[in-house]
């Protein structure tokens, strides 16, 4: 190994994880997340790369757009291409060609929403695969396993994702079991993960305020060095997810990072962070990009819609990104009905460079404390219709 | 208008076509169009951007890899989104986001292989959009006013490609069709088009060389600023294309740029060349790149097969092209079997570095008088095997 690429890796591996306020606005908070991979600006927005990839994106696209991080999904990562393999091939950052920090769910939610054949016990779950219906288990040891495979910079403990709705016993009886799993998490990712790594404990509880507390106690006495919020943006809505933040977050550490897991709306997103929240993950840019919607400072549009079709005028022109200031509507609209790759590509560009914006735009309002005007102008772009 | 940009409008309108041979081995010519919109080096590879879009590629990769020009595909464009918008909408450059040169096609060929309910006169040719049903014509006239409205840099005669195989009497008969068609696609582009426009005529008939002579002693009677082999690659084979080449290449004029249509592998272009043509295009390059094919100086490998999933090494480790450089075979594989955006991006992006440099490395060999040895080593990764 040359002695450069030595020294970089042991610079790598040399710097622990770490987590500085630098500012404060109401609950919110201006921060930055210390990795060896980097510097993450909080409130953080981490576009989603499921199966090693942002879908439609190149990595430096994504990187440009001013993301310091991104995540990837275990449960599909473990099933295809398989996290040995990833390992064996330099771990998922060189693999995916994004040299910067990454965070990996713990599995928990995609087994049981994508999965078949589910069979759960205090011990984990075992599961068929949805791509090709092999056998696979998923415990908390397995979990941190795979996703030291993968090599990701901050991991999650394995959790079981209570749904929504469910009865106090019901979500109680899910975020004990969590909880435990919690411990046995912890132990495992002691055992293998190294200091340049961070595990977060998941909160659940559903939508009660006793759970969530207990959930918080349990955690903090592991103590992690940062906090996820789970179970919530599962078909409650926008006013229960912002009651149960409401009464969840002046019980969460202070100090430490706080990920509102699967969120969300851009209006989602400014409330969130008005409570306290510092890291964010969502399909929907790369999603609704997808399929034509686009997100821009005066709400969403859909570029199908026949009104577009002679529009020159870029989807927002307050955008920096060439997604914006290259292409018309017109051209978007033309892409779309023509279904040439370049829609998905362009748009779902435009929407994380949009979600990018929101989050520089979120952190200079904490610092000015103007906070309150930014959620105002976005509510009026993003605020259900009466 | 700014005075800036009316006076980079004065210059581009008043830089004329022009072609330049700079040096030669053998047959073969290196030289330079000149065109209002940038210099094009010959022998060049056009990618194809049917629709508006070179597939799955930004315009900014495309022009990175080395292309000076793309091709634009008038059937295409006058059906979806229409000439009249496009041209409404700023001209075909600027609503693809591309500013160098364009060259478009005629439509006939596309009319005949992909519209239906046809029905042809010494006029031109009626029928119905393969899109929606829709009723067009396009005659000469209609042709060019299309390509003009389009504002292509380099536009075609409409002509009827004649199918292979063909009787000599049927050849005939299309081929002298197409040549009183060139006369009326001169009047009508020389009544609307600009002199940094460009109308090149397209040789016909068939696989037959007296034919050939006629078609060409037409044209020439005509004197268009270049020429185009059309009916070529229309599953003649490519023993009998450059036995066509060889008896039909000797009767061209010298000194005007001659153009290949829809040629062809990385073999037909160099035994191409070889007989003296300068312009290329094909969609081969992108197709194949987006089912999973890439081109390598080794031959072609399919990125598909299991042989590839574990292996680190890059599409080809010869190229500088990003899509080579930052990504194994291993990812590809998966990002092939995970159905991803970004694997026909990245075989795509690929593939088109692979042509660019394949014309580069053509162009270096005539220079230096060494393209038989590149030949050869074409040949010895291309050549059909025995």
């Amino acid at each position: 190994m040359p002695a450069g690429l030595m020294f970089s890796m042991n610079a790598l591996m040399n710097t622990p994880f770490s987590f500085d306020i630098n500012a404060r606005d109401g609950d919110a908070r201006l921060g930055e997340i210390t990795t060896s991979r980097g510097v993450i600006r909080t409130p953080a927005f981490m576009p989603v790369g499921t199966a090693a990839t942002v879908k439609a994106m190149y990595p430096e696209q994504v990187r440009a757009t001013g993301a310091d991080i991104i995540l990837g999904n275990t449960y599909h990562l473990m099933l295809r291409p398989g996290s040995d393999r990833i390992e064996r091939l330099g771990g998922l950052h060189k693999f995916m060609n994004w040299p910067r920090p990454i965070l990996t769910d713990s599995g928990g939610f995609q087994v049981m929403s994508l999965s078949k054949l589910r069979k759960m016990s205090d011990n984990g779950v075992t599961f068929q695969s949805h791509i090709d219906g092999s056998k696979h288990e998923l415990t908390p040891e397995r979990s941190i396993e795979i996703q030291c495979e993968l090599g990701a910079d901050i991991q999650m403990s394995f959790d079981e994702c209570t749904p929504f709705p469910a009865t106090h016993t019901e979500a109680r009886t899910s975020m004990e079991l969590s909880m435990r799993w919690a411990v046995r998490s912890m132990k495992a990712f002691e055992k293998r993960a190294g200091d340049h790594q961070a595990l977060f404990g998941i909160v659940q509880g559903g939508v009660y305020e006793d759970l969530r507390g207990a959930s918080i106690k349990a955690l903090t006495d592991i103590d992690f060095p940062g906090y996820s919020i789970g179970g919530l943006a599962v078909g409650e809505g926008q006013e229960m997810m912002l009651k149960v933040l409401d009464f969840t977050m002046p019980k969460m550490p202070v100090e430490k990072p706080r990920y509102l897991m699967g969120v969300g709306t851009p209006l989602d997103i400014v409330e969130a962070v008005s409570r306290g929240i510092d890291m964010f993950d969502c399909v929907m840019p790369t999603r609704s990009g997808r399929h034509g919607q686009a997100f821009t400072w005066q709400g969403k549009i859909n570029l199908r819609n026949a009104s577009f079709n002679e529009d020159p005028d870029p989807i927002d022109a307050s955008s920096s990104c060439p997604a914006h200031t290259d292409y018309s509507k017109a051209y978007l609209h033309h892409l779309f009905k023509a279904r040439e790759y370049l829609a998905p590509m362009l748009v779902s560009w435009a929407n994380i460079a949009f979600y990018q914006d929101l989050m520089s735009q979120i952190r200079a309002a904490i610092k000015a404390g103007t906070l309150d005007e930014l959620r105002d102008k976005v509510s009026a772009a993003y605020a259900p219709k009466e």
